[in-house]
């Protein structure tokens, strides 16, 4: 088995932690830079005993970091760190040969006028736009095999993009009115000391927050977008839930035929699991649940696995679209590794069972 | 102060068991018989430990349920029983002159035909159903005020009424094409010994549930016709959230008018500001945020209180209105002791601040 | 009924929050005055919505801390202030005359050299502390009435002294060897924006801390040895526990004889009964277990109440006790009502039913 | 790699289901038989959907179990059933020459008449009792290299005996007056549909229970008995926490010798230091926290590793050790995964890192 020395720039926010977590099992990647200026010089195991069973978390230090160094010892590298700073060092990387996997929002937009309206500054560099690729797998999977730039989607996006774009792709759903109401653990929040985040004060909250305009949208609408063939301008709504993990999705789809009676229902019926199918049916990553059951966070945590179902609904003559998937997972870090594998000819599912 | 005497009929379940709560510290109430037949002969406080502080917890006991007894001892009876069963303890006390508050949905349904489609068999006592008011005090307070039967609304209901009547009423919003996602806490589901609401099963899981057509959606669907003056049907999802309690809903509505420019929008702000104002500005119950806040169920929680909330948003044109509120008060137990207030001329918020 | 007003000093902490919960809907406390400097010139309903509905947060404004106004405006102060901060607001409002309920740790010492061990400063105001009285009521009510300033007891202490100090009076049981286990919801460590108390930080985390030497077992010890009439050394374990609010402690105790047969364990078990039916048959916030239910957390949360049971256990001849608190109320903020209660002659259970 | 075949009968309970995803995942073992009479029939995605990405998962059904059928199909049985159930299936398997692997309580103690004693029933095998062996492979992994049939540790045990056992080997603590304090998650209870494990009954309870006599305390006595080479009786109180997974216990324990003074306490520290690298200074599951760090669940949950930290306490000559486990892994499946891998000669943290 061949294998590839990677990379973490930036590994003690949550995805970063995942990330460390995914690569110190990985069968064919070599964990061996992790950086981070607050943590320099400690042992990856004391900083995260979680990981102090792993021999390897016993003996890598955090470094700084330096492109240099990073582009020296490692062929791929992660980068775990916030908008407008990953851009900075993805730039030196890149001119530097290393291929890149941004867990950031720097790369997944085309436009840096439209970064700069959602992410309030400009953006650090603009010239890689072009050359990064949108690191949704099922969608762009052969584009991501030749990348050297992978910008990895954010949570919402997937959890909302997974379960839309193929139905827009084969027209069976309107562009318009298109509705996300989304609800999210609070690890998407990242590990910040901030009050709003205190376990006292999430632990009996459930509550909307980024309402109207969340950043996600951005990305959200691009790939919409492209997916329907004209501009899409979505509703969504996040809420915050009190648990670690996990988004939730529902979307609310006008099928772009009306369907009167049940024989019409039946048809569209038939083009939407044919839809899903032929889109999902041999992605290890999506399960399509074709019984009476819905998605369930619980079923997906800890896995890179996002669930859908869906259900047309007469009286309103609506299609519902559920999707679950566990933000850090197939929403972030497990996400960048299934890229990873493609990036690298690994088996897709590498370190991700 | 005057004082009434009341029962409570089934008081085992989460929704009795807040109304014993809210009972005994009730100032103008004398909690004379709670009738449970799984605990008939065992004291208030043994059953239930939380409320042996209060002396009267300490001496009542339960008994078995008997409409002559029940007639003779309490002035005022609450039924907090299954749908079914409910009908069939309330028709002997009304005949022996009880005012009844039902917490069930055997009153809240003005047809025994939509009642049969979505409960699944024959109304127990349809005559009684136009005697019945619908227990919602900001919209029918005049009403309840006379009511000998009041059938106290659903937990859902209450979340999406509150917020989308005062609008339909106002000629606001539209009445096509609304939709209400709601997350509720595991009370919502009662006390039931099934695995899908154990501990575990239930503590990294968040999950859609009832979809597409939840009993609730016949009572909201009457109500809203009644506040449009024409035939409603709007798409509800429910959710499961892992919380003790709580219901946050997300109501989409369509704006009556188009907002095309930010003056249209100013001026429909106003509007619905206004419309708000008049309904609810004076309301002990009801908290309109007019800030940059947002409803969270932390906020509501022990309280008789939902907090509403709404934005334009001028991206899609549709106005997003948020409430929150506790499923056991508010949505159930709390608004039942409203109820009572009222009926008996007590100050309406007696025993509930 | 007569009334008394009120002020709290530094409301913006958990216990302060809570402070203002129970004193809103006091019917004999008028709350007159909330200082905080964070928060001052905001309408008190702004800061903690959950308040709103009562009509005098909706006009209570918090103001900065002042011992000249407060003087004028309050008759009874409390100070929901950090340790250290509350012995120097303490010292000018007890010249004025004021009484003062402290829920700090500042007057609960007798001696400064054991403060000053425990606190790592001097203290602030020494002379006060022999005027002082320590603000258990079980144990201190006649010292309570008569009191100018009362030291609310810390919440571990509450959940320790209550049920060890009847059994160290009566000496069934030795001084020596005392082991209190004790289990605290995050709301014990305050409202502080630290990473350790991020809700993802403690959501899946069980974990015990200031291991050996907490700074309550200062007052825990001299509580436990004015009751023994000897020099007390305890172990006391902490433990942060994923929940809001409660405390459980399991207490390990000697008997004073060993009992070794059934006879003799007999006659210990009527004599622990006696000893806590004289101590708290009649206490109206002490709920003695006598059957075979044990303390749990969920019967207390809310309440002004602490659970108590005790086991002897023949096999390792030692004495268990354990006792169930709302850490936030019978462990600070209710049991400073309480002691209100009893300095101004109201009911002991005014607010707190 | 040499691979083994393996079966799980009864896995539909919490160890059965974390057995299936460990062994799903496991590079040696061969799962080819899951039993469950209640599922029988049915496919292991459809039971476990979160398993769903694993092939295998999607064609492996369910069968009854059959001693015949499980013995051709697989070399290794692992037993996830209620005692006294699978003592019964041990006997026949074991005449049939597998090697078995069981979680229940049936073969762990060596005295049929203790088991009766804690079990309330006749032991259903007594001749196999002597052929079984503990498997705690820290403390018996010779034994079970060569073992047929092993008798996996309870998950309080599992806490409590690693800890515990190389100190009284050491005789560095004495043998008597041993407390063993424990919360567990509710997992521990199993997947009962009990009214006392819903959600809404377990969220905000913190709660003692099995007071003064659990069930394991058999097996923990018997352990640390062999250990002192004297009879060693223990207090052990276990608490229910409201999390899904992992146990917290602290030990209090009397070292051998009094530390008087800090000299005689260095030497102490020492010794305690050296006794537990000794016994686990190349355990790849035992973490020894040598720094100021404390154990905390959440290091352990999802992972097979024990952490273990210690204090000595000047104050009151006592140690006191606690130790955090994942109750599912090192507490049942993970320990009896890892001790698979010593039966088989695989590497012993095969499929657990």
């Amino acid at each position: 088995m061949s294998t590839k020395t990677v990379a973490i720039v930036g590994a003690s926010g949550y995805s970063g932690e995942e990330l460390v977590r995914l690569l110190l099992s990985h069968p064919q990647a070599e964990l061996k830079v992790v950086t981070s200026r607050q943590y320099a010089g400690r042992i990856l195991a004391q900083v995260f005993p979680r990981f102090a069973h792993h021999p390897r978390a016993r003996t890598l230090r955090f470094s700084e970091p330096e492109a240099d160094l990073l582009a020296k010892q490692a062929e791929v590298i992660f980068l775990a760190l916030p908008h407008g700073v990953a851009a900075k060092f993805a730039a030196p990387l890149f001119q530097l040969g290393c291929r890149i996997i941004d867990l950031s929002a720097d790369f997944r937009l085309k436009s840096p006028a439209i970064y700069q309206e959602f992410y309030a500054h400009e953006h650090p560099a603009p010239d890689l736009l072009a050359r990064a690729v949108y690191g949704l797998p099922e969608v762009y999977r052969a584009e991501i095999q030749r990348a050297s730039l992978v910008a990895s989607p954010g949570c919402y996006p997937t959890s909302i993009l997974l379960p839309a774009v193929p139905l827009l792709k084969a027209g069976l759903v309107k562009a318009t009115g298109i509705i996300a109401n989304s609800l999210s653990g609070v690890s998407g929040a990242g590990r910040k000391a901030e009050r709003d985040y205190l376990f006292v004060e999430c632990y009996e909250s459930v509550r909307p927050y980024g309402v109207p305009k969340h950043r996600h949208l951005s990305e959200i609408e691009q790939e919409l977008s492209l997916a329907a063939g004209e501009q899409v301008t979505i509703q969504f709504t996040p809420h915050l839930i009190p648990v670690n993990r996990g988004i939730l999705t529902t979307l609310y789809l006008a099928p772009a035929k009306h369907f009167a009676d049940s024989t019409a229902m039946s048809e569209l019926a038939e083009n939407i699991s044919a839809c899903y199918q032929s889109a999902y049916g041999n992605e290890p990553f999506v399960r399509l649940i074709e019984d009476e059951a819905l998605p369930d966070t619980k079923n997906v945590i800890g896995t890179n696995v996002i669930e859908i179902a869906w259900r047309l609904d007469p009286r309103t003559g609506r299609l519902l679209v559920m999707s679950a998937e566990d933000n850090l997972l197939k929403g972030a870090s497990g996400q960048a590794v299934q890229c990873l594998n493609i990036m690298c000819g690994f088996p897709e599912t590498a370190g991700l069972l």
